[in-house]
């Protein structure tokens, strides 16, 4: 197996040469961290990825959860893990400190995990989902409930789950079912099925904590009666002890990749005695939740580049060490076979790789910067940002799937047959990757958020401050001589999507409604590809000085630089131009898939 | 799991309206054959298909093929399969019949290995890989060896394989090294490794036979020394009873999909005891070899359409059952969910699949036309359908397997999470379609077949043949109302593709030959674009009588074609486009990838 998976160098370029994490700490909130502070985080990471990690990354794909009688026993390294990331501070890390945390910047803690996630994805949402749901309950919950089981998901010691979707909805919340019963007693009954809960059954913690979203007995229909509530696997009784909490978990799902983590399905209340604490107001429970889905979305996009940067290092070291054929003009077969790395067909497939990885990872702490920001700015400035991180999450969450499918997909085209068997990893990116485009959120949905949500929001005001952001890239690079021509590309881009959105906001305007939103998935694939193009613009402003002083091989960073640039020209010369064809079918609003009859499917 | 995994009436469209499969049988090679010998054969398919292959799909692949002491045991239903192949004549069928076939038509046979295919992909490498080898040495072989080797493996007690990879060499033939001694016996002594070998070990039949390429000891160095053996796993001897041949399994490969064959390495010779038979001449293995690849190329591209044609049945049927959501404006939560093939985004998901289905499906029984008619005709018409069929073969080979990748994947998307889950089968489809890229020639080495070698061959001629082709159905299909803007359409995109062409031949021209065949993977894809634009618009052409006849939703096959005119559309609304950010790349050869140095990968 390739000894890399992740460009540390590369990290460290977003984090302090683009995004400037550093600058961060000028403001109170941060305050009490540094460059030092940061580089341990990473440095940890790496560790812990090396060490813990990476080592087990196949080993749990070919040994996933195993149920019995109702019990799930995961891979041992799960404890270890769990413990680490507890004591080491990992899982309470971003939150505040007033709420047991150490406000590290959401910028270091993506990093920290995408180092982790690219040694082995299935792995790190044991600790970080709990780190998602922990949060949750510190932000919404009674003290009660905060001294019940923050301390405990904070030191890994209880597992964090978030247990929203159910047979019969799916992706509709509208029809959630499971119910919740008041009692007397400060609690409720809950009585319901959820499916595909990560985590929620398995021996690497003492308990698991679900968060469940339910709607109490008479609440209103739809979204507007659903509420959280914190439903443990086991409650702890009158005299402290941990009891059992009527929850079965009827299946774990087998599956095409992810399998290092269990997928559940849960059963509520079989017994009528399970119980559940509210968190925050009746009926309030999709806003508490939406709190953390900016934050949960960030975190499919990381997780999908982290894959496929892990996947781009495999296909390097084996383009770097098999020899196969000759140069093009080369016919004496005496001659040495040279390795695949120098044919121009494979040197494609990996510059396409880094230019989705890298693009990926940028949009990804672009809009962590923005989670950040959030935190520490106010009025107007805190709205737009706000506005532009509403704007982008379908394309954080999106971009780096559903392109990462395909960047893992050349990863493997590198390797041909070997590409195919598992004594190579990359036929486990491929399958683990797929993932990124269904859960959070399918393309689909994201594609009706974006366009019938995001874009019309406030009249258009996060795509007005969008334009302006990109506006002040392309304005930044337009007089430097070498990105000149790709700063006129991605003006004359911006300027096609302004008028494709005003067609489609025209239609819209007229009442088309289903017309307006009948490509919406093409829509966010035109957007995405803007919006990477953008962050590579971006990118490549900040090296121009580099590329200018750095003339010798011999320097250091010569080759990281030049190697960036030439994934920025690939970007834009093998990239961007998809636009052409996607606005081509936007501006054609004749309804053919609208108007396909469902009896025309047969044959 | 979906009852249906082809649709037989999309399938008799193709052969009887389409390419009017009939007309063979006025020549006297196909005079025997009929219609009804023509039903027969596909109403045997889709019996075999349902009865046998379909209920073991699943199940192969979750018991995939064990190695134990050298052996390989397979799923049981293999040697059954065998047998009814066997017994039924399918192994032979398309053969002529002074050889033992029976001269059935390969349009019939592609439609035949199609429905096998699209219920079992694994399981149909068995019988036909035996019928392509059987083939060989019924053309090339000595009446002894046809004697010997033919009879049995037609009746399908013997496999047959085609041993070609060597770890060493991978796509490089030039780097085979696997040796044959003479002897003065008749036969030559082989010794050498061969990798990613179907079937070459397995206890479904009786015995294999591997058609080998190696190197005469002694024979010149490249492609110009390899010579094609018989190497069967056991020889016959003297007294006519089989004895081992010195051949060790010494590997089956895990792999990815494509699970219920096995995958094997070989060692050929270890005790100095292995025995090949040559078939043709000496050093002109390869000549041999690559009469099979054309048809061999078409095979790839029917089961990567098959795997499709599975995957799509399987998404429309989930497609039809699930309900989940509501339309678009309603809000009113108390309404019953509708099923999601009734949301406009998985109505496009569905026709994305078709048009990709049916587009490739089009261009593998167009290219089994060429096959059908270069048995009959002669002369300068003989030339003319070798030529396109040769310009062809990179793309009936690439474009099923590659846009099928993705056809599938959007089937699994249909499905949601389910899509992820064992328990449906787009997950299987979604592995076992991968080999598809990679097998009989990766994507990139038909890039450089199409661009480097067919496009040029004879200053152009396959070239202008096929403008010819297109050209005819353009012209066909301008005066026809419902299809004049895409014949426009299409006559605008062949256009530019000769604009393409002439810039991309200038750069050959000027020697400038690492620049022209840099970006041959992308021209590739501009290619099978336009080439499946052309197959769909030809159906569209076939069908127009009908869509204006049949006005009725009562009549017969009303939803048929008017489902074939949406996938139409379909393909120039959403696909046809694509092209132009293809040729935005390929008009701009500034040797991006040409010239990035392998340093600047690294981080």
């Amino acid at each position: 197996m390739a000894k890399k998976f992740v460009s540390m160098r590369s990290l460290k370029f977003f984090l302090y040469e683009l995004f400037d994490v550093e600058s961060l700490t000028q403001y109170p909130y941060y305050q009490d961290h540094s460059r030092e502070t940061f580089d341990m985080a990473l440095d940890t990471g790496l560790k812990m990825a090396e060490d813990l990690l990476y080592p087990c990354f196949s080993e749990m794909d070919k040994n996933p959860p195993k149920m019995e009688g109702g019990k799930v026993k995961v891979h041992p390294m799960v404890k270890t893990l769990m413990k680490e990331c507890g004591e080491g501070g990992w899982i309470s890390a971003p939150l505040p400190y007033d709420i047991g945390g150490q406000q590290i910047p959401t910028m270091i803690m993506t990093a920290f995990r995408y180092i982790l996630s690219a040694a082995n994805f299935s792995a790190v949402i044991y600790p970080f989902l709990c780190s998602g749901s922990a949060h949750l309950i510190s932000s919404f919950g009674s003290q009660e409930l905060i001294d019940t089981y923050a301390e405990k998901m904070f030191s890994g010691r209880w597992q964090g789950t978030m247990a929203l979707t159910e047979p019969q909805a799916g992706s509709s919340l509208t029809d959630l079912m499971t119910t919740a019963y008041p009692t007397d007693n400060g609690y409720y009954f809950i009585k319901g099925q959820k499916i595909f809960i990560s985590a929620a059954e398995h021996d690497g913690t003492d308990n698991v904590v679900n968060l469940l979203l339910a709607r109490i007995k008479g609440a209103p229909l739809g979204v507007k009666g659903i509420s959280l509530f914190v439903v443990p696997k086991k409650r702890v009784n009158a005299s402290g002890e941990l009891e059992d909490n009527d929850i079965l978990c009827t299946t774990i799902y087998h599956k095409l990749g992810y399998r290092g983590a269990p997928l559940t399905q849960l059963s509520f209340g079989e017994n009528d005695d399970c119980r559940g604490w509210l968190i925050g107001e009746p009926n309030q429970g999709l806003r508490c939740m939406f709190q953390m889905m900016n934050q949960a979305r960030v975190d499919v996009g990381m997780s999908a580049a982290a894959i496929a940067s892990a996947a781009y290092y495999a296909a390097l070291d084996y383009a770097r060490e098999r020899p196969q054929g000759r140069p093009l003009m080369e016919k004496d077969p005496t001659k040495p076979q040279i390795p695949i790395i120098e044919h121009t067909d494979v040197k494609r497939m990996l510059l396409f790789q880094r230019a989705i990885v890298e693009g990926s990872l940028s949009i990804c702490l672009q809009c962590a910067k923005y989670l950040d920001m959030l935190q520490v700015v106010d009025g107007e400035e805190k709205e737009r940002l706000s506005l532009l991180l509403d704007l982008l999450t379908p394309v954080v969450k999106t971009y780096p799937s559903e392109m990462g499918v395909l960047s893992v997909s050349q990863g493997l085209q590198c390797l041909g047959g070997y590409g195919f068997c598992e004594e190579f990893p990359l036929e486990q990116y491929y399958r683990d990757m797929r993932i990124n485009p269904i859960h959070e959120g399918t393309t689909g949905i994201h594609g009706m958020d974006l366009l019938g949500r995001k874009v019309i929001m406030k009249n258009g005001l996060a795509l007005t401050f969008f334009y302006e952001e990109v506006t002040k890239t392309i304005e930044s690079a337009r007089d430097i001589d070498s990105l000149s021509s790709q700063a006129r590309e991605l003006e004359a881009a911006l300027e096609k999507l302004k008028t494709v959105t005003t067609h489609l906001i025209g239609l819209a305007e007229k009442g088309e409604t289903a017309l307006f939103l009948a490509d919406a998935t093409l829509y966010l694939e035109l957007f995405g590809i803007i919006v990477i193009a953008w962050q590579w613009l971006l990118q490549a402003v900040t090296i121009s000085p580099k590329i200018t002083d750095l003339s010798s091989e011999s320097e250091p960073d010569y080759h990281f630089y030049q190697g960036k640039h030439h994934a920025f020209r690939f970007f834009f010369e093998y990239e961007l131009p998809k636009i052409d064809g996607l606005i081509k079918r936007l501006m054609n609003s004749d309804g053919l898939t609208l108007n396909m009859a469902t009896e025309f499917f047969d044959d």
